[in-house]
């Protein structure tokens, strides 16, 4: 199929190998040039604006860092809606809100265009793996057509509902995540105060009905007390104020989410730019871990 | 190895008999007699008092309820103090809360008696196949000796420290099984609100990493909406107030164990005998689950 | 002096005619003409646009509902910016948010006007008696130049310190009565749980330690459940979600905020347009306050 | 009426004094004896036991610290119920725990006497002057004889219904006044972060709808920074924790509360003894409080 790809980072780049791996015939702009060059020798189309490379999809995809940048490649300045045929999709891959996300297929329908959300669990390895955990928003005509397309990307392709649902999952999936990780931080800061090891502690917690995705990825983080970041602190707190905006809009009351974005908040001047696992330290913060006196 | 076993439900039952098979000589008791016919039946000796039970042994072990339970039958009419011998160990494997543990211990410690406490993680079936989860707090020689008597009940046996640090452990871990439980539900209750159904929102979850064991183990109850108790909700609860009872003498503040508290309150009238997922109904009953109005 | 006035509701209206009465000359304009002419009336010049009211005076007064509506009057259509001369003053009396009152003053400053945001605290009665409590951020001399004018709107007229200042005080006085009515309704709901009644309750808070300016000025409210609106419910969540915004941008927790904003948030299907005390509701629905069983 | 006093602390001495001055006959016994010297010397009889001061009156009221040793001076060696005639009431004057209050109640029902659970609100002074807010639990009967009896002690005596209610509404107003003084150094910190010093806050809060019992009381120490205790710090979260208690037993949710008592469970360390309202001090160390960047 022929297609758009907009934006070449960590993620993004990976991506796009594996769409032209698959067949695809790929058109790409990156706002770094140099960052191009590489899906170029693997044969994408090296196009000169978003507009160019959206021009005769079927599909443009999108994988950029956050709302503003969306509007500005799609209704900025040779952006994509200067190019991209009547008819043709808008898929948005990145994590930008669930209300943005709304508001942007709202303009794009307006405009003739079709929208899938489509943001993505995995990091950069599971991406050039084509592993990644796809969750998708939008029409089941739509979803139908573009869903061997995503399958090139993805391990785990899955249709939420309609438009906004897949960025809707998305914000679901890091605020259980996040706030899980703020448990597991609890839960071991106790455990420190009385005296039992972290690493101790960890393990009876694998073991058992305790256990959890981020005490599994994290545990080498929490004994080492590194943080080198796999997912940001900053990104994880931003996503918690997310969700909150989601229960805003719906009225639906998030008070573990509410103080749990507090957690990270207070953590936010030392470790904005660690890990998300870094709010451990939020809590060994407060209580200086003490042994026990009996 | 002579040992008294006293406790002889649901899970104490299993626990005995895997150590009958392990070839330990084992006197039982129980406050109900019919239950111990199975035992004796299996070669247990048939005690009359807990004192008879624990007489000539090496170490007796209790299984029963809660706090009240345990002093009954060690200090009570015939307790077990009336006849453990000088330097025997009791071995106090039933969850009863850090502070009563810590006491407890210091009372036989003064009768000159040593304490291990070995809480478990397991349903009755992990039990029945000897491959439950034993935190265990006590000094290293004691728990040096008895770990074989341990291995026969437990897969995986865990030294956390000192006297109490198994009581500690053990409500650590539901500290973050029921906060885990809680914020899967706060979570799917958002999703449920915006139009997601809830199986697809598991299946999500269970691919990435917002995944845990609640999350795998209660997909099923979170569907169907029935619950079936595995683990009691007014049990959890009882556990959340005792990690809080000991974040208070260690004078470490929990928030995130307090908000889950309440909410698990707020659903004691209702779901105090379901199972602990049934928390997922609080939030349903807060947002009667309406779609999205766009 | 000469004066501008946007903004003609319930607030406005009686803070113009007491500029009036102390002898400004008074521009007045409102997006609904009607409203003017009682102003009109007691010696208002009507403008036909915002750039008209603005034009030949020293300050324009804005007393309009939201940020956007702010953005509207003077940057819109004849909005104020095309009428005000250059270093005279725009002092914002609405209550816009903290973020946005920053953000407009820096606008407002680029082009060569001086801005105070002057929030005032107190009900439309308070505003006839010009006995308002006034919150003023800005430059030393700014505020100087135009305590006069305020001090014939309010009783009470305190410089906060550099422009968005006295917005955030506002945020944070709205945060404390808000919080401090949710506390009240929390403890209220308890008694009434443990069979007190409410108006034997507030008697005795509000002779005591307990009492605070909501007990006083709610307890009506609280005794005869109904919540005929001073204060609106909606607004002041949207009061609280806003002080959080400012939490987020000075990384500064809130956790009982949190908290709070979320109690709110559960009752906004029933309670919108309600009096801000309707959160006692939130409580009675969920407790169905029962008597305790001994 | 002849009566027994029992407990002659900071608080108990006014008010034996103010019951001598209206004219009762007093027998008046305390743990440690110097501190009856001076009631002597102003005509109260000498007991050299609980059960003698008891014996012979009406109702003995006690004065004490805990509900241990409510405990001890009731049921212990030559215990109040060892002296007091049948049918005479026992009027428990300290903050005990609703919980405790309701079991003592039952025993001494069970041994044949009456109960007024009558905590009082107010500081030595106000004791002194005998102004105290006394909340009083017990049958209408009981109460109506001994309401003379407690006005000499108080100004403002309240019946707030059954036996334990005066307990169960001296928790409610200290879960009210420990949560808005949480409230107001929540607020506070807030302030400082955005560069609004404490007093300027406090000028405007105490003058508006955020004003409350607490903003009155401890501006002082909030300004100083300085916390002689009025009221300590770790009895305030004792109380907080004996509301929650209250909360459990009733199972009504108390979220704020919950929330509120781990932010005063992290000051423990640093401010047990201090003023309740150092509580401000655990959020600026949270902040440190810096000024605005903009």
């Amino acid at each position: 199929m022929k297609l758009g790809f907009i934006g070449l980072g960590a993620m993004g780049a990976p991506m796009a190998r594996n769409l032209l791996e698959a067949g695809h015939e790929l058109a790409v702009w990156n706002r770094s040039p140099k960052r191009v060059d590489p899906l170029a020798g693997a044969g994408a189309r090296q196009a000169d604006s978003p507009a160019d490379a959206a021009s005769h999809t079927r599909a443009t995809i999108l994988m950029v860092t956050n709302a503003e940048a969306v509007h500005e490649v799609l209704f900025g300045d040779k952006g994509v809606v200067q190019g991209l045929p009547a008819g043709a999709a808008v898929i948005n891959m990145g994590t930008i809100g669930a209300v943005a996300t709304t508001r942007i297929a709202k303009t794009l329908g307006e405009l003739g265009y079709r929208t899938l959300d489509a943001p993505v669990g995995g990091s950069t390895s599971v991406a050039a793996a084509g592993e990644l955990n796809i969750m998708v928003g939008g029409d089941e005509e739509t979803f139908e057509e573009f869903e061997p397309v995503l399958a090139a990307m993805g391990e785990k392709i899955s249709h939420m509902g309609e438009v906004g649902s897949g960025a809707r999952m998305k914000l679901i999936n890091n605020l259980i995540m996040g706030a899980n990780m703020a448990v597991l931080s609890e839960g071991l800061a106790l455990g420190e105060g009385a005296g039992i090891p972290v690493e101790k502690q960890l393990e009876v917690i694998l073991a058992g009905s305790a256990a959890s995705g981020v005490a599994q990825r994290r545990s080498g983080n929490l004994i080492s007390g590194s943080y080198e970041p796999q997912f940001k602190f900053s990104h994880e707190l931003k996503d918690l104020y997310y969700a909150l905006e989601l229960g805003r809009e719906l009225e639906d009351p998030l008070p573990i989410t509410a103080v749990v974005s507090q957690i990270y908040n207070e953590g936010m001047r030392e470790h904005a730019e660690d890990d998300m696992s870094a709010v451990a330290e939020v809590y060994r913060q407060r209580v200086n871990a003490r042994p026990v006196q009996d």
